[in-house]
């Protein structure tokens, strides 16, 4: 079984060492977030996701939740998991104090998440969930319906869901159908069926809060018809008294590749009271509250399997013993060496190693972003974060999820034919992380996002944001560092996707499919210069501490090692995409939907 | 439900238009393979795919095998499948008519086997394994032990299995434990513990014959020390009579990510009475007789989830409706247009034909090879391609089932969240084809034969003889068709592939290293080029039959869009492996085992 270690301490060297948060800390006024406290919260957090979590992971694969007369059943010991997580105080931690929350910053308990879903990534996504509930109450619920709801919320006493998906309409929600009729006395009744609900039904609390979006009478067609409401399972009064059941219930729940011990739920809304949250019709805009964030968490969710897929395939490699190495006998006093020596071996665990801590600088820097906007009272450094931090969530959330189908099917590869075996947990992450491309939007999705929405809806002002940034940093270490060859690939880079941006924008003028047929080799780009960009700055860092004479030599000179490989070797992989991308929209929309047959 | 239909058409058009395959039997006498007979076979083994095989996968893959006190019990219907196979007479297609074999061509049975594979590939390893059987106590069995093995294995009535894996040693055979003792009477006594052995226990057969590699007492260390026995779960008289139970016995299964209908099983030798096959100590020799064909049985797997991937991945495309098209609408009386009208759904349905389409015809060429090596009269064409099959094995092997995870993640992509649940049939594929890029060498082990082995052990010679081929063929459509682009490309690329191939040799003379820094990325540029050749060759045939005035325009046309898709975005992946494999083993070799840690 997988022996999961929370990577506490490269999380701090992305925080304190790479992206100086003890100031930005500072500077949002989160006083009670020192460093000491964060070592100590983190502390807190490994150990419960490595003892509470971890040991209940692949038991949970193998059990699945049971679905029997609308009422579920979550596996073996999630629910004292959960008590676990609620006594500790988890589930407040960014919340305001005046619904009991510790007001601490969203980047500490969103690094840790990654964690908790490494251990566990069903078992995570049910507090995750709430997170989004608890989001959107907070941006556009009434001070009644806060009073009614957020406080057992924010305690973990209840749970929240969102209800988005129907049969008919996943992506496409302008063609939702739930329907809400307004009562007499200010309420909503609900009818319809929503599917794929994560969370929707469980043992794990006493209530559970869905966020539902539904169609009022006459509203418009399309997305401009589209409505928000709060609907519990169980009716709520005005200060949070839990009353009769609601009309809502789970019809069954879903029996899928992996994530079994997360209940996906059908939720059917029978004439259920609900309440309306923000305006009329504006149901997708508060949508887009929580959806950055939901974004940037199933983006963690892939991280943590790249992390625990290395993790797995790193053990084995160094205790399985399988051949000589090619350069000479590095074990004489075995049968054979550890697989470790052999290069294509190092190749596949380098890969998982610098996507995992490369793809983790890139999203505690969005975490930072997402503090900025929340919290700066600075209106510029806010609005530069939010823009570069609308440019960066499709790629945090696609190519970190992206990454960790390659991270977790070298997790197996690196076994060989054990990998296939569940005994040894290296599966089930492979399957368990292979939803995270697909829910919250599909790569294609968030790749359209990117390239039409974010940088052609800005005209290139949002990539040229961004590319600044690097282009300073770049400017910056030049000359000044033995890396200047990165720093010049990076450079160099910069140019090129500005040029393949303007190339794209002009071919899409008269042509919008261009954008389509070159939106997911471009997010996939800029995932790998955004992530270069972020090696760059830890080689940078790195050498400075080794050259301040650290003691933690390994770590340090690792990390170097690293980078090295990420330059040499994956930053090339954008060769390949400039030239699908560069091929534009013909070779796919030229072969006629008769001629795509079967046989 | 996924519903697979067997691409007959394909096939016929790769044997019969793209390779000659009526020349070929003709030459090689087969005279009962004629043009029409190939067809009838064709449509019995589609039939048998379509409505027994695939009916039973998806229950198969719910149900599972059971293990009870050493007996293995097979998924409802398999055994019944079974009985169809062998009242069909499949088993014996390619065995000579003194084993009551219908002496046909390995290519036909082999074409057909992609489809069994298809349509069901737990069950189609149980008749794939025996045939490794066959093969070797066809080539390496006394007339005695055939006598005594291969009527009733050529029947189906029994079945066999290859036990090669123990817990310690999985490609590194030299460590094997398993004991081989002489008896008085020329028999063997044989001791010790398999895993990993797919049919090494069922209720599909009277009888199951094992092929076993042990150690006989004083045999020297290593590989040098291997030898081959043939030992039967129930013993046999010397004209295959059934006897009482021999000392062999099933452990337990494994309970896997996929192909959970197959059972895995540990096989325990307690003592169990065994005839030695082929000279003592030349085991592994022997082995290489069905290690080809095996590896190509492989590959033909990860083909066949390539286009059942496929399959279900176009049926929801022309069905799902979502959006609408980004240069107008499409479906103007439904509520949104289906899903395939959008630029990257095509991308990927497109890089999935590609794939399977592509792949076929390069492991139907194999297919040729081997029945040119097996039967050709003519010494030196049979030289030459038993050269050119060593050279394409790895190849076959580790390319169609690389590229099989690009194709079956894109299956369930395409279906967005539906993909991830079980009952559209798209992740069993996934989740069964996972296992080909590790069982029977992993891709690792592949490169390594192709690029030390084959490549650097040939000196160059047997890269050399494919090469010639190939350029020979881009010469020869020169100026003669529109294809001039894609024909330099691929001679660009020959012109690459010997360049690389000479600077990695040159590095490796001093660093062995470098040849595993390089070889998978060399191996999968190896498979972009040959597919890319034969993506060349299926344009100008298609063009062809164009140009004389074929009524089917649209199977035709589809090649050729086809092929320009793959020349356009999938040839040019080749420029990130180049970049990869210039880098050097440096980035692999040069973090130290202490730098590679966890957490």
């Amino acid at each position: 079984m997988l022996n999961y270690k929370a990577p506490q301490k490269d999380a701090l060297f992305v925080m304190n060492e790479l992206l100086g948060f003890e100031q930005h800390y500072q500077e949002l006024g989160f006083d009670d977030a020192s460093p000491d406290m964060v070592e100590a919260i983190f502390a807190e957090a490994a150990k419960f996701s490595e003892n509470v979590l971890a040991p209940i992971n692949a038991s949970g694969d193998e059990e699945g939740c049971k679905w029997e007369n609308t009422v579920v059943t979550t596996p073996t010991g999630f629910k004292e998991a959960y008590q676990t997580y609620v006594d500790g105080g988890w589930p407040s931690m960014t919340h305001p104090e005046e619904f009991g929350g510790q007001n601490l910053p969203y980047s500490l308990a969103t690094v840790i998440a990654e964690w908790f879903s490494g251990a566990n990534h069903s078992w995570a996504m049910y507090p995750g969930l709430s997170q989004g509930c608890m989001e959107t109450l907070k941006a556009h619920g009434t001070p009644e319906q806060q009073k009614m709801f957020l406080h057992n919320l924010v305690s973990g006493k209840w749970t929240g869901t969102m209800c988005l998906t129907e049969s008919h309409c996943g992506s496409d929600l302008g063609m939702l159908k739930c329907k809400a009729v307004p009562n007499d006395d200010g309420t909503y009744s609900l009818t319809g069926t929503k599917i794929f609900i994560s969370a929707g039904e469980h043992d794990l609390s006493e209530n559970i809060v869905h966020i539902v979006i539904a169609r009022l009478p006459d509203a418009p067609s399309g997305t401009r018809g589209i409505s928000l409401f709060v609907v519990p399972k169980f009716n709520v009064g005005p200060n949070g008294e839990k009353l009769e059941r609601n009309a809502v219930s789970c019809g069954s729940i879903e029996h899928k590749m992996g994530i079994k011990a997360s209940a996906t739920c059908v939720i059917n809304f029978d004439g259920a009271k609900g309440y309306l949250v923000g305006p009329e019709n504006r149901g997708l805009n508060c949508m887009f509250t929580f959806m950055n964030t939901a974004r940037i968490g199933t983006g963690l969710e892939g991280l943590s399997a790249s992390e625990a897929a290395f993790q797995g395939a790193l053990t084995y490699a160094k205790d399985r013993l399988q051949f000589r190495a090619m350069d000479g006998v590095k074990n004489p006093n075995g049968p054979a060496d550890p697989i470790i020596v052999h290069p294509d071996v190092r190749r596949m665990l380098l890969t998982q190693k610098a996507l995992a801590e490369g793809c983790r600088a890139l999203a505690v820097y969005a975490m930072k972003l997402v503090d900025i906007s929340h919290h700066s009272k600075d209106e510029a450094k806010r609005q530069q974060a939010e823009a570069k931090l609308a440019f960066l969530t499709p790629i945090v959330k696609a190519f970190l999820t992206e990454t960790a189908q390659e991270a977790t099917s070298y997790g197996m590869q690196v076994y060989g034919g054990h990998g296939f075996i569940k005994e040894w947990g290296m599966e089930q992450l492979a399957r368990d992380t292979r939803i995270c491309t697909m829910y919250e939007g599909t790569t294609g999705i968030q790749a359209i996002d990117l390239l039409a929405r974010k940088v052609a809806g800005s005209n290139g002002e949002l990539l040229k944001g961004f590319m600044q940034e690097v282009k300073e940093y770049c400017v910056s270490v030049r000359g000044k560092s033995q890396f200047n060859a990165w720093s010049n690939a990076i450079d160099t880079h910069l140019d090129e996707w500005a040029q393949l941006t303007g190339e794209i924008m002009k071919r899409a003028a008269n042509k919008p499919e261009e954008l389509g047929a070159a939106s997911v080799d471009y997010l996939m780009y800029s995932g790998y210069v955004t992530v270069g960009y972020f090696w760059l700055k830890m080689a940078v860092t790195a050498q400075q501490k080794l050259d301040e004479g650290t003691t933690d030599v390994d770590f340090y000179q690792a990390k170097i090692h690293t980078a090295k490989f990420y330059f040499d070797r994956m930053l090339s992989r954008t060769r390949s995409l400039v030239a699908a991308m560069a091929s534009g929209s013909d070779n796919l929309m030229s072969i006629s939907e008769e001629q795509f047959k079967v046989g």
